[in-house]
């Protein structure tokens, strides 16, 4: 167990953090709070939180923002706070999709880290002007694909990356849920109403909310790199506009071979992510629902149950890891550590130095992975599952 | 609880059996045998065991079948069974796939009834003759789609009819094994030679060996038809003559679709074929590891285990177990239901009477499908992956 | 896989076998059939099926015995069976208990060996009697504990033996049901009526029907010897006249200690038989429900799931397993593997040669100590749980 | 999902904590620490967090407490901090057990609300004086049983209280772990060291630092009183000065019966907290592994698996969620809701009003009745496993 994350805390005080979305009524606000304050790296002190004033200043004094700083929108929170000398260090930005790319944009120019929810953009041309505005700004950019910061799949990793496996030849990865069976959009959910809408979704329903999840998962843990895909979307749910089921074969750069299926209409699955890596010497598998553990199979021998901070566990499961194992840590955990990882990198910016040795996190450049992987799978789907270059 | 195979038994004696293949080496025909015996029903009474006489004779000789009636080839014992009084009334085929559709037309020809292993033929054009013979002759054809003998299967199929998953979306069927994932056929395992052989297998490596059971079972949970399909084969291991994985999207009648995969070279999966399949209403889930359970959700309500036997079983599940609940069944209770099936429908053959109600077996249609699904999966494969209509 | 039991069969043909009791409505009756048809050492040519004589003939003819060789009493049929060329060579004593003993005495007085259920008499007087005849007689006499029979307890026992726990510190033994939780017996339950009469049961309810068999799997796993007990023996259904529910504690010759739980009304549990032992140096844990598994961890490393005839199967598995893992054997195969082993020292004491190497099984000492166990629970309990002394 | 804390946080702003123990190396105050955190309602700013100054100093300024608010003893901190305005009004106390109760004193005596690891004294004395003393100075005192706080333990207790489960029967509670397999406390383990030191640990050894925690709970759910008991207390690892395993029957006030088994020395249990309840109409299992899931049979129906914030969620286990089901919470959300709990309570104490309907935590009777535990356990233990009287 290696994380108390006050220690750097302690090294010129917590990080001050601004947020955009995240009011009344939404999930992933609370989320990323909670996120941030287990490793105590992060003191939220800004937010936007809400298009809707009287909405995002009742949320702001809710939990703790000073009113000062509770903002009508965030433009005018980017301009502020760049102009305060106890400016926001960070911005998290936690809104529907069409959202993050002109959010992050304001806070990269005005000189603020941005820490961004997935999918990044709602297009790969929003996502490429974001990648060359990182690139110039030099700020950082932080993704929240949160299931990277599962102390398991970290372990998956380095087993692929050291040969555990051998040569990797498929990788199956897949995201069920049934949340959306009927047409929870019509019946007053708010998260259903924005995720199944073009507007603010994008062009992926399914592909864009979860299908994105699995395959940066997939990307993380094999580290193989997609050379095309084909894809099949559907929208089962009779009205619905966006896709809700999704079917993908994948070729990796080397040979190697995947699938993908993610869902909202496959009932009896809550958050079903499952990954599973096959190769010429070994093979893992791990669920998200149960994240602590990690199935590895070498090759001719009896498959072995690898834990969280138990025997079998390696040190970059270790160093994400907050309690001895057979004390479940879970998603909440998980997120944290992105933040926690953000945070090593904040400090580090700080004065210019490196960031400590192994701290990782999801980037722009996985942003833009995933918004080709939506684009290429909704062009596919659209032109009767051919296959798309994506390298 | 209802099977007590001797029942029937007295009804006119035990069913007169032979076999084709299933001599020394062979792992299949002992599971056949164990399977004819579990529920009395069948007497080996004669066989040709192997292409090697001296070989034929020696097996012959340690599982008490009579020198007399052990035969040089299957071409004899038909011709000679069928010209005694007390002859086979029946012939399993365990031999290597090649092998199917010659011994089974000399057997039908001769008035035999045949239970015979899958893949049933190696060619579309055989199935679709020895359809056209079945019907001709009017004898009996039991294609040995073991696991439909299984009796959660039996319920979820049932199930599924009745409507309780509501109008079904998806159909997702997986059978990975890993003991391929090295050249098992060059290290002196037989069943890797014959399997890995074009000649004897016929122009499917893994999608004939399982992936036909993952599509056959699909078929009979579902009750669906498939439209088209889109498959990708790959052959992993340098050298190897056959597919051993493949991935397979499917579109059946009606707009539900399904994935299929079947992989010889997954570490860490042993008999890995799971089927889910999700509706409108609920979804269901099945693992052939642990065949006496299913798990079964309606839409909105918690997740029920339903057990063989156990609270939740249905009659048609029921029908087909012999032992409580929690004591469990496996795969030669599911193998040895098919043979109970078979000689149901045997003695009801003998005096022209229906077979009791209820009776299920997998047939030469469904031996049909299964080549038909091969022959499209690597056509569709071949021509880089289109859909090919099935129906 | 090293069962082919045909190729014994050969040896001189199938073994005589005759049972007592197992008429229409038992249920262990047709299991033990079952049993003696898989491996194919056995034919089943008489019988005294039940004390109804009407009821007994036709239970006999519906499972093919001749009609003189139904007996309508089992001194009558040791007696017949004796004297007849062609008499049985083993019976099968499948009644309740307190028919075991006086019908073992009169088939080992004929000179007829025993398979016999469990718990073997109703008395530790009786059971001792039974074991001075068995000595004194020298026929067989095998008990069918059958959870000794399934392959990884077979393992588990050798690991045991060989070391791989070390010393042993602590066994787990539990086996709870719930099918006792309301009055069966008063609504038409056949099986619960005998079982909670202690007429016809002993002594024992829970306790005999299946604490004995927790109790002699813990001790064939662990290789210990009881030296005291403490019970606490309860009814929790009113009316009942035996135990529905037992706990107890164990203290073994060398310092291990146990607990042992069997109940018959913990909603929810089938036939949850569960064994785990620790020792100095690992620990095994292993479920009825789900056979083919054994959990097993060495200190300080990984925990292993072991399976049978998988990569991590010992040779005393793989001698007593049919068919490759992940195709799951059962209770029926469990239950005919101690067939099988009777079989292997019926056939030898033909000759009067050793059984083959391995040949495993419960015996008439087994039995005892089961009635000692039993005896002693019952003792404790009605002593206010002080301990009671067996070694 | 109803947890929110930070709206409470509004409501007068963060409480303000201070913390005795929890300084470098310690592995429960950091877990305090988060716990406070996560849902934010507390703000650390005091601290005794060493009884080394030097380490407590270092301790200090490394999770962000103000140099002047670091204190070389909990009797000057309680004093001091009693005198500032802005004094701590809680403090939380997760030293080893013998500092507990003369912690605790000094600061009720001093006004402050206590939070208190357990067990919470080291002797059945010293709890009782502490009730008296919580009886008379009116404070607050939080017993942190902390598996008491996860949802689907909330559900089970609310469950058991609606009468789901009919009158209960049995209570198998159980904690096993192998950390203490060898003597971890001579080989530099800091938590072994105090854990098996009667000196710091009080009469119990695993008895105190889980068998407590595994009582407590089957408490909790069952809602039953614990009549009498009968321990067997063993230490298995030479040398070791207190038990690492222990044995007990319960009896229940009302009739019903129980198991509870805690190891320390089970190789291949992380942290194996389970428990079952069994009633006359229903069961429930629960493992703390995972804890997500409830287990639930009602007499005659199948298995159901309730999730936490799925279909099958209570009011009582929404209550105390944060995120929806599907996506694990573990150890540390339901610690933190301990900490949630307490703030409803503390801040409701600030004005004299009653705290949230459904406020629920354990208290300094559950303390007490966890010290009578040990105490009776290890008396019962002494004699040769005798009851002992509870009530």
């Amino acid at each position: 167990m290696a994380i108390e994350g006050s220690k750097q805390q302690a090294q010129g005080g917590r990080i001050r953090l601004g947020m955009v979305g995240g009011g009344h009524g939404a999930f992933i606000g609370a989320v990323h709070r909670i996120a941030a304050r287990i490793d105590d790296q992060f003191e939220l002190v800004a937010g936007a939180l809400s298009s809707d004033p009287a909405r995002a200043n009742a949320s702001a004094a809710e939990i703790g923002i000073a009113p000062d700083r509770s903002y009508g929108s965030y433009e005018e929170m980017a301009k502020e706070e760049a102009a305060r000398p106890d400016g926001i260090e960070a911005v998290s930005i936690v809104t529907p999709n069409h959202v993050h790319a002109p959010a992050a944009r304001a806070f990269l120019e005005a000189g603020i880290h941005v820490i961004c929810d997935k999918p990044m953009t709602t297009t790969v041309k929003e996502a490429e002007e974001l990648v060359a505005l990182v690139e110039k700004t030099g700020k950082l950019f932080v993704l929240t694909h949160n299931y990277t910061g599962y102390p398991m799949i970290r372990q998956a990793r380095a087993m692929v990356a050291a040969g555990e496996l051998g040569d990797i030849r498929l990788v199956q990865a897949e995201y069920p849920q049934d949340w959306l069976t009927e047409r929870a959009e019509l019946a007053g959910s708010k998260q259903a109403e924005w995720r199944t809408d073009p507007k603010r979704s994008g062009a992926g329903g399914s592909i864009g909310d979860i299908g994105t999840h699995a395959y940066n998962l997939a990307a993380f843990v094999s580290g193989l790199e997609t050379q095309e895909l084909l894809a099949q979307l559907t929208t089962f749910v009779p009205g619905r506009l966006l896709d809700d089921d999704v079917q993908i074969l994948l070729r990796y750069k080397g040979g190697a071979r995947g699938m993908l299926w993610a869902s909202q209409v496959a009932v009896g699955n809550e958050n079903g992510l499952k990954l599973r890596v096959y190769g010429t010497k070994g093979g893992l598998e791990w669920t998200q629902a149960d994240p602590n553990y990690l199935w590895f199979t070498r090759f001719g021998e009896p498959k072995q149950l690898l834990t969280r901070a138990g025997a079998g566990a390696w040190p970059q499961a270790a160093r994400v890891s907050r309690i001895p194992s057979g004390h479940p840590e879970g998603y909440l955990e998980g997120f944290a550590t992105i933040y926690a990882e953000a945070a090593r990198a904040i400090r580090a910016a700080r004065t210019g130095a490196e960031p400590e040795e192994g701290t990782l996190y999801p980037t722009v450049r996985d942003g833009l992975a995933g918004m080709r992987f939506i684009e290429a799978a909704v062009s596919s789907s659209s032109a009767d599952n051919i296959w798309i270059k994506l390298a």
